[in-house]
């Protein structure tokens, strides 16, 4: 293995260690995808047993051909207090697990398995670790959104005229796979479906959905009511691009708005205020800026320019200008008016001050920044403007 | 709203009904997407509150556009009980809750929320009740598997020499797309992330994977270790199409093989076997039939003609040979030796014989059919021979 990797995944686990000690847990165990990814490099079907030092225990129900000094192979997790018996490890008596994201079932079954242990909840303090990303990490989203970069750059090729959102949806999901793209971007939470990022046109663009992104859409299946519904592109509406950047583990986010034919001034003008937010929250942010600041820095902008109404929706409006981006594409922390947190240096932010008008479609961009001590580093660099599609 | 949609979910209330009645419980609260599309024909974020009798209530967090009788909006889950008591509901003192799904921490809320009745887990009752579709959500599976069929019917001419098995899948991925393909496939578990379905050619075929699906594959990235994985389209070697058939809510499961060129004989040999014991399945399965015998009919079948060591896998094999399919890729029930369920008129289920040959790749069919009282009826109507591919 690469050495720098082994470098990344010593420093994760000292940092899950330093958790677990100031928990005064006795143990935790790691089961899902993306932190199993952040501390080994690879995903199993299984469990990693982490004790407060020294390497951790690999229980694996498959695949059947993972190597290594730690590794364990059990069919069930009923298995595991035996096998740390025989390690002459003691039981835990307060044990952390991804409470967040396991199920019910699943977290009942191991507490049982283990002799009923004390249970805390390891998922928010994980998602807090991972939000401050090592040089490693910010290398690969820098990465990232250079590909994702590129893809948006085909857009006005990709376009003709007369086609859907979804017809347009399509051609760029071909682009994005050809360009690397995972399909799969995974998110946080019970309330975060998506097929591989959003487009919006027209009025679908006010469509209220059950999801907690920025902002709806209809979407084509009674299964996943968010994003293009197919609605035919038309001149003087909006087409807004919010496709994932999954092109790398750790993700960009990037949304541009294009004009079809021409649009309405209040397009434009909707549209320079969105970049004028980005480029004042660019050049006021820093670490120790409190998130909600950023929040009532694009809200100020918006009420001078007096767009309160079109702000991050209409008919249901978004109560955040942006979140961080990594593993997944909303971690911690949220840029929302009620949000306690501080940006820290190596967090990665997604700003995305979006407007939808009626009659017309969403405008407004997305970049994603690194926070360090002097500023923020934009990494999506890529044409800003309302470009015309003809 | 459809009169027709209105009498399934009816009848889908009524079943729901009857599981609350039968295991004493006071109320069932439904939050996850798939169940409440399945009780509602949409879904939202919230939760349907469900009595032993009478219509659901609707507590709903977005969107914020639902209309109706028994809609309530809230902010959060602790305001469910004051709501109840304004209807004059008595708090449920024996709830009945997702738990296979839900997080263990959005379950603890909600139980505290409602001042801590005792849980019940609906989850594989769902699962049984969905296993069983009505004449409306078969005949969603059979217009699924037409449009499955033909796309799969455009595989010859996607394919090109020299192009690798992403590349194919993309093309494939596009077809689908354009023929009405959600994109986005359920499944049930949480061992069961995948992107659009599988391709494998060649010894890509053979590699082990963390996910409980029928066979594996290294995959593109570390974090989806599953299916293509980058390997050129060669002569002499097999192809593998097992992508989703998500055209409509209720899904249709279809694989089909092919040989790039000319392949050895022993690909054409169990190929034919695979077909063979579909044939065989659907000639002696109706309802009334143990899960369990299907395997056996199959292992049987493979045994005689020698293959064992290629059956569903070479260096990790699967231990089934098919599975309920509907809202979910991956329903009850499952055709595995130690199954103890029964087939009954109503399920649908995938049968999937598949062989991994070393240094060809994977070969065997997989076909949807309905059991029915006299039968089982083949919904996916593709050709099943082993195509070569020029």
């Amino acid at each position: 293995m690469n050495a720098l990797i082994k470098k990344e995944k010593n420093q994760r686990l000292a940092k899950l260690q330093q958790i677990i000690i100031q928990s005064q847990a006795d143990a935790c165990i790691i089961s899902t995808s993306v932190n199993q990814f952040y501390l080994l490099d690879f995903i199993f079907d299984g469990y990693i047993f982490i004790q407060p030092e020294g390497d951790p225990i690999l229980f694996v129900k498959r695949p059947n051909n993972i190597q290594g000094e730690n590794v364990i192979y059990i069919r069930k997790p009923e298995q595991i207090p035996d096998f740390l018996r025989q390690l002459n490890i003691s039981l835990p008596k307060r044990l952390m697990l991804e409470n967040d994201v396991l199920s019910f079932s699943t977290v009942t079954r191991l507490q049982t398995a283990l002799e009923m242990p004390d249970l805390m909840n390891v998922s928010g303090k994980m998602r807090s670790l991972r939000s401050i990303k090592s040089e490693y990490e910010l290398n690969q989203m820098r990465e990232c959104a250079k590909i994702h970069a590129h893809v948006y750059e085909q857009i006005p090729r990709i376009y003709r005229k007369e086609m859907t959102d979804i017809e347009f949806q399509i051609e760029l999901e071909r682009e994005m796979r050809l360009a690397g793209s995972a399909g799969t971007f995974r998110t946080f939470g019970e309330n975060m479906d998506i097929f591989m990022g959003s487009i919006l046109t027209g009025d679908n663009a006010q469509s209220a959905s059950p999801f907690d992104f920025a902002l709806g859409g209809q979407g084509a299946s009674p299964l996943l009511p968010i994003g293009a519904n197919g609605t035919k592109l038309t001149p003087g509406t909006t087409l807004m691009v919010d496709m994932a950047g999954d092109y790398r583990p750790w993700m960009s986010d990037i949304t541009r708005a294009f004009a079809i034919g021409t649009v309405p001034e209040i397009a434009h003008k909707a549209h320079r205020i969105s970049i004028e937010i980005c480029n004042a929250i660019a050049d006021t942010t820093k670490a120790g800026t409190p998130c909600a600041d950023l929040y009532f820095l694009a809200e100020n902008m918006v009420k001078e320019a007096g767009l309160e109404e079109y702000f991050m929706g209409t008919e249901q409006q978004a109560k955040f200008v942006g979140h961080g981006v990594g593993l997944e594409i909303n971690e911690p922390p949220v840029l929302a008016p009620r949000s306690k947190e501080i940006l820290q240096s190596g967090m990665a932010i997604a700003v995305e001050p979006k407007f939808v008008l009626p009659g017309i479609g969403a405008v407004g961009i997305e970049n994603t920044y690194v926070v360090t001590d002097n500023g923020l580093e934009k990494i999506t660099i890529c044409e800003e403007g309302l470009t015309a599609l003809q």
